[in-house]
């Protein structure tokens, strides 16, 4: 018997239950933001999911059954966005204890419904059961353009990495949560917003991307892996605002492990050639140019001259 | 506040929870086996979720991994059978305690993949999550020709309602395991299997379909609400088998209750007009006809000359 732990963690779990996809439709299976299915000779259908549980990625004594609902619908939206899509349709389950109140599952649903209604998303389906622990699903199904899907697989030596907005803002409200403590980054942690709004600009412009969900570190690891390159990130040009600094002074905490190893923050991750910088600049403005992609397959984080290997991020089984 | 039981159970909170759909290409929405979306002209897009929890769908000690990805995927096939369709494509998270191990992942998705195969449905992408007890969701997307799509609102007064197969085995299986006996029975409630071939004639005769899922009560009731229409159900023709009696008659127990409220048989109940029997069963033979479709929103069992209303089936919540 091994458990996932030895056998390298969530990651290394679904690498080795995932087979090669069987129908011709299927562009893309398991291993990336969403799966991608051949729907029109422009378009494709987008597919995907997340499942949330309370006392791991959320607790009821810290945010509203609202909050539980946009931090649902925002981490599924996401992945849509990284793919450079738009949302459409949800299906959400619910495992609830006897005691739900309908109040509760009502304001779950409003905040869903909340981050789902400036793209439209409509709630067609579900399921509900009972259970000890609240945990939630849901599926979300969307469509892009042939032409902006954005995959993990696209980027190439050479290519710039970028990211928008900053990083750590999650980790440093959970930190501040925590520690029993109040601040601003609290916010960040308990209604995440998902980049969207970038999305439909970066797609245009992108040779790769994934959603900034479990740290830097993971996902920069993962869009390496699947496009066969490596990277150096320079650890200076992390995005890290001043609110997150403060709190990770606050904690005697180092702000770039918020950055590179804390997660939630729902920002993208993307990669683009040199050449395309200066006209996306002209469109967008929210992001930063955080390191170069190499050939080979290292993942390092430069800090001043030390280069070191870019350590795993947040899994659930490590 | 106002508990779930106190709102009248999962099935009031779904209606209550639901809201018109608002766009255009989604045809029904929240309360029927699968939301329905177009996708060309001809077809229809499926999309339907079941969760199954640890110690409220199934118990470790009863069923192995792979009997437990066999029951969650032929439930959620049966959801698309019910409208007539064919499953495609699958997205499955799992909440795992931390000592889970890699051969219940394998076994668990060994059993899924054996379910899907026959249908060629691919695994496409998922979750994993850490948690106390074992939760599944899988999501399963599908298509339905236009013309054969069959929905719970089609039953009209004077329509006959048939079912297929054998109803309450399941339940047998349930009843047998808990009183720690053993029986062909539990077969049926460890390795369910969904309807497929049913549907693939059925569709082109009946005129409303729900597939069996918590029971010939609830599920008739369901049939009766949206198709806006009454029925009568004759109790001795429910087709109950001489197995399932005997488990019944070993625990002192009603089979017809079994059939009537217990869940989990995945057989199809279906309506259809009296001229398109004798047509179904050239082509068909595995249904029984239990009952008929009335005018009003009275829902009874006739036993002998006896009418009573149906009661309600099983509620996660009742």
């Amino acid at each position: 018997m091994t458990t996932i732990k030895q056998m390298g963690g969530e990651f290394a779990l679904i690498e080795w239950i995932a087979r090669p996809t069987t129908r011709k439709e299927v562009i893309v299976g398991i291993g990336d933001d969403a799966a991608v299915v051949t729907l029109t000779k422009t378009k494709h259908l987008l597919l995907t999911t997340d499942m949330m549980v309370e006392d791991v990625h959320f607790r009821r004594k810290w945010c509203t059954p609202k909050q539980i609902g946009i931090k649902l619908m925002e981490s599924n939206i996401s992945d849509i966005a990284a793919m450079g899509g738009e949302p459409l349709y949800a299906l959400v389950s619910g495992c609830l204890p006897k005691n739900t109140t309908a109040e509760f599952v009502e304001q779950f649903f409003e905040g869903m419904r909340a981050s789902g209604k400036a793209y439209g998303i409509e709630i067609v389906g579900g399921d509900t059961t009972r259970g000890e622990k609240l945990v939630f699903s849901l599926t979300l199904v969307g469509k892009v353009k042939k032409r902006y899907m954005c995959l993990r697989s696209g980027a190439k030596q050479g290519h710039l990495i970028g990211v928008t907005g900053t990083l750590g803002k999650s980790h440093a409200g959970l930190r501040l949560l925590q520690a029993g403590k109040r601040g601003a980054a609290i916010q960040s942690y308990l209604e995440p917003q998902s980049r969207m709004d970038a999305s439909c600009i970066l797609r245009s412009f992108a040779s790769s991307m994934i959603d900034v969900s479990d740290g830097l570190a993971s996902e920069i690891r993962h869009l390496c892996k699947k496009s066969d390159v490596g990277a150096v990130l320079e650890k200076e040009k992390i995005p890290v605002s001043s609110a997150t600094k403060k709190v990770a002074m606050l904690l005697h905490e180092d702000p770039y492990a918020y950055a590179l190893y804390g997660g939630e923050d729902y920002e993208l991750l993307f990669t683009l050639t040199p050449k395309n910088i200066a006209a996306l600049r002209k469109e967008f403005g929210d992001f930063t140019i955080i390191g170069i992609i190499t050939a080979g397959k290292d993942v390092l984080l430069k800090d001043g001259k030390r280069k070191t290997q870019v350590g795993k991020g947040f899994d659930h089984f490590l």
